[in-house]
């Protein structure tokens, strides 16, 4: 197309990334507001993450502008924020499949782009990466750039400050770190370091007082572009006077540039263009507003960090966010803080996300958001535990492996009674690979003293918190999946936080918990309409497992153990090399949640991997025998 | 005693901790040197953790006399500097068996002693438990003081600094954190902090000057007292102007005092009592040398990081540190990179002790101390591999637990040939349950994708490593004990990468990979003379398992796996798993470590799991029969 002819100008019609440098400022402009359409769009249909690339239209333009990917690698943290960049990375079609079943990832994938450097889902990871591909880059000869984008929640998680300290030494001369600062993080941010990068951000910005300077002398004819000229040369002093203050970037070994409004395109090339032309590391600091250009998203960011689907006109979901497993742990928890005053909790900046506004609202002095910071989460409420109290972290699954040392080493050895709420347990659908909860039992059952929970249910849940927190010693975890209980509500005799056993005159045995349990005893009744009959048996108290239960088992023909977690360290597979142990003569089958399982929606995730209703059936039918 | 006596002072005529408030500086002196010599004798003789202690003598004594243990708390970091803490709180007895077994730990230790308020092994964590237990005693009215001791060191662990950026927010008005500060860490440290702590090191010390003064004008006869008082008042803005260069830790909230000469009692005493006073959390800078007063360590503090016996008088080893696991590792790496150019060796503050040494003798420019950041060495890797390099990772078994969520994320989703140097992989003997290797296979196998290969003596070592990197793809790791080789060499036919399988006509089978092979085969020969015949399997490439060999396993009658692990999500655990599921009807024995075992010799602990030869034996009686 014909670049110059701004009105036709649309994101189909370019070759990207190539044709964005070809583009005026005014186009620029025009093509974020096509951005923001297209995100706001597909996000209130396919559900993720909008207020956090709504913020970084611009910068994602400014960086594809100023850089060469995939030459030069841009390394995104958390990858909340890469929708810009898929878009501008030839994924425009692709884009309203994001997040859906054989569609594009919501986060970075190497395997979709070559303009997708690393993988990324989980938080601070960016810079210890980026210093890994600079580094070699160096080792190779190749003098491109790499630049990590990271925002100011993902700068209080300590791997990112490991890799700003291991960064700045490095002399990593292609190394550019940009800071997206909203001052956000995932809920409002926390820490000290947010008070600091306020301190910094509050500042006068010398980028921009230097573009006003220059914007004013290019109106001025003829003086212009010489008094520019000399103008440039005393950018130094200018810069240097501003960086002085800002120590801590600057102490571990980065220059800083900035701060610089991230929805300035003028501003946020000139200073990208600056950090590329240092011969050291370069740390830009740079600050956006999240949710930028949708009022609904603007006003209330936290609602639509990551958000399900929702209506555009209103901003609001199309779920009801009361409903879900979260909510039902947080009320509960703020109801067991009234009556305990020992209570506390504690969530790495996942407080909406965990039910825990209602804890905030009703306990403000006994609650904790510590930031993208799990270790400390742990370790913290281990010295809670110390003192006497009752700590209680509401912690994602999957971001639980942030501390797997820290419940061994603080919480466990000494045996403190730390629990733990273990939410988005399972698979989690749309977040695809990174975010699935299938690796905290192997985790728990490698801790020794530790004890799990598995509820099925909301009434199960809140049962299993207060046997938890009430009744047990030492590490104890309760997991509960993402969303709603929905048609999982169980019969009264299968709900309490031990086990039960239904006998169904079989020699086939099915066991399971949690919400795999529903798909257990839905097949098991589908079934024996035909004629095939199954022996039941739902844990709750789901390890240390009962070795008087195997025992019980003994005497099946068959016994398939179903269970929603990756398998080496699950519990089918302590249950099956038990067996063997007792004496066990019959088949043994396992059925787990093998391998990283690509987004999806939960019914075809837990279809494929065997653990929906349908598929117990077929292994009724292949083990079973017909009365 | 009478404490006047200044020339009979000694630590067994003291009540402590409490008579120490009672001394002079004189008497506190000579406290010191008796300390000193107590340490070193005892050290040399038990081995453990030298020139650490050596520096922290003075401060320990300052701390005891400033504030009251056990209402306020001593939080020492990684517990490494923590025995003259011990001595002075009412070990002195016991002091002698400090790391043998039935002896007192080497570590703090609650279950010891009031004074030991967690247990500590790992390094960084103790900022985040000071701030738990603070916050719990502000909650309970305790308006004691609660004070972390931590290393520079450990401060370059991500966790530190998630503790500080929350500890400094949080306005723990009772939360003192003392920078321990030797320029040394373990080995020499790195990282831009290190860079940054030396600019406030070398500038004036304003508590010295301030002290210089005082003690000039108390020289001066009748001048004296009145015109200290003075001073005192202009103390706050000498410190004011001192504090105002110390933005890192002042940003994050903390009142900065310091940098205080760290063997100067009265200096460290002064500030300690200063610190108290403030209604902030205050970080105090003080500033020791590693192995202060013996000779040999303050020479070569890294020697003396954790050592094993020694010679007093030369300080010299008593065993070569060559003939070692480490140093086999060491060599064959620094030999496949002269080899390969791609090849990259990571340490996370460990040089020495992962036998890199050579490695950075002979390619300085491919070697990386990244500094107590094992989250960020399993990222930066990654960032290599994907770069096309051949990054290896040299880590011991129980500091690895800290990268469980990178190894997952960073490494295995995306499939990046990353390989792991596991040393001290099993038990450890006297550094007891914070730091025995035997988590790392239930991490490894819950990661998807992952390889495992177990040596069992140097040769085996070095081939599996050359698997490892040239052949293997995805996370592959190496794992072996730490120590000798010794006696475990094995007979040639036993020495691959694969698995080797004896038929010795028996219907009880015997499996285990790694050091407790030799065990095994002990045994074997053994009870082979009195008539108990036993089939051997000896694994090397542990993981994934090779399901053939659970195939022909299947016709024993007894199957009995021994394994130097925690049992759940072990090889053992999987290997038992498998048999039912392909119909296995003889009997399973797992015999594995089970929970934390405190230290002891090496033979002791491996007895008591069940994994000497004599252990094995036993089985043999008990599940064989006589032919």
């Amino acid at each position: 197309m014909d670049i110059q002819d701004t009105r036709e100008l649309h994101l189909k019609d370019l070759q990207l990334p190539q044709d964005l440098k070809k583009l005026n400022l005014y186009q620029c402009r025009r093509l974020a507001r096509e951005i923001r359409t297209t995100l706001v769009r597909t996000i209130s249909h396919n559900g993720g993450h909008l207020a956090s690339n709504l913020g970084t239209v611009e910068l994602t333009l400014a960086l594809h502008r100023v850089f060469d990917s995939p030459h030069d690698k841009f390394i995104w943290d958390v990858g909340h924020q890469c929708y810009t960049h898929k878009l501008l990375t030839g994924r425009l079609e692709e884009f309203s499949h994001i997040r859906q079943e054989g569609g594009i990832s919501g986060f970075p994938k190497p395997d979709e782009s070559p303009h997708d450097v690393v993988i990324s889902g989980h938080s601070s990871t960016s810079i210890s990466a980026a210093c890994g591909i600079a580094e070699a880059m160096r080792m190779q000869g190749d003098d491109h750039q790499v630049i990590a984008i990271i925002g100011d929640g993902a700068l209080t998680g300590g791997l990112a400050f490991e890799g700003l300290n291991n960064g700045g030494k490095k002399k990593l001369k292609n190394l550019i770190v940009v800071l997206n600062d909203n001052n956000m993080s995932i809920s409002g941010n926390v820490g000290a370091l947010s008070g600091y990068l306020r301190s910094i951000r509050e500042r006068e910005d010398y980028v921009r007082r230097k573009q006003e300077l220059e914007g004013n002398l290019r109106n001025t004819p003829v003086v212009g572009a010489p008094t520019i000229k000399v103008l440039k040369k005393t950018k130094d002093s200018v810069k240097r006077m501003v960086i002085r203050h800002a120590t801590l970037f600057e102490q571990l070994g980065f220059v800083y540039l900035g701060p610089v409004d991230g929805h300035d395109q003028q501003a946020l090339e000139e200073v990208l263009r600056a950090a590329k032309r240092y011969d050291a590391p370069v740390f830009v600091h740079i600050k956006t507003i999240k949710g930028k250009g949708y009022l609904p998203a603007e006003k209330d960011p936290s609602k639509f960090h990551g958000v399900s689907k929702f209506d555009i006109m209103t901003g609001n979901p199309e779920i009801s966010g009361d409903d879900c497993y979260s909510a039902e742990f947080g009320k509960e928890l703020t109801r067991m803080a009234d009556e305990d005053a020992r209570i506390c909790a504690i969530t790495a900046a996942m407080e909406y996300g965990t039910g825990l506004q209602y804890f905030e609202a009703a306990h403000p002095d006994r609650f904790y958001d510590v930031g993208i910071a799990e270790q400390h989460a742990v370790t913290f409420a281990a010295g809670l535990a110390a003192a006497g109290m009752l700590p209680v972290f509401a912690v994602y699954s999957t971001f639980l492996q942030r501390s797997f040392d820290q419940l061994i080493h603080d919480v466990a050895i000494s045996g403190l009674h730390v629990t733990l709420g273990i939410d988005r347990a399972g698979y989690v659908g749309e977040d695809g690979e990174t975010h699935h909860g299938v690796f905290d039992i192997p985790m728990l059952t490698a801790v020794p003293g530790a004890v799990v929970y598995a509820p099925a249910g909301y009434e199960e849940l809140r049962m299993c918190l207060r046997r938890a927190v009430f009744h047990e010693k030492g590490l104890a975890a309760v997991r509960y999946p993402r969303g709603k209980e929905q048609d999982m509500q169980l019969p009264p005799e299968f709900i309490n936080t031990e086990h039960t056993y239904i006998d169904g005159g079989s020699d086939v045995l099915l066991i399971s918990y949690g919400r795999t349990f529903r798909a257990l005893l839905d097949a098991h009744e589908t079934c024996a309409r035909i004629g095939y009959r199954t022996d039941l048996l739902k844990l709750t108290r789901i390890f240390p497992l009962d070795e008087t239960l195997v025992e019980q088992a003994l005497d099946h023909r068959v016994i398939i153990f179903f269970e929603e977690s990756s398998g080496n360290g699950s519990i089918a597979s302590l249950f099956g090399s038990l067996l063997p142990q007792y004496g066990f003569h019959g088949r043994y089958v396992q059925v787990t949640a093998e391998g990283f399982m690509k987004q999806g929606t939960m019914s075809s995730l837990l279809d494929k991997a065997g653990l929906s209703a349908q598929s117990v059936c077929r292994y009724i039918y292949v083990y079973g025998t017909k009365s």
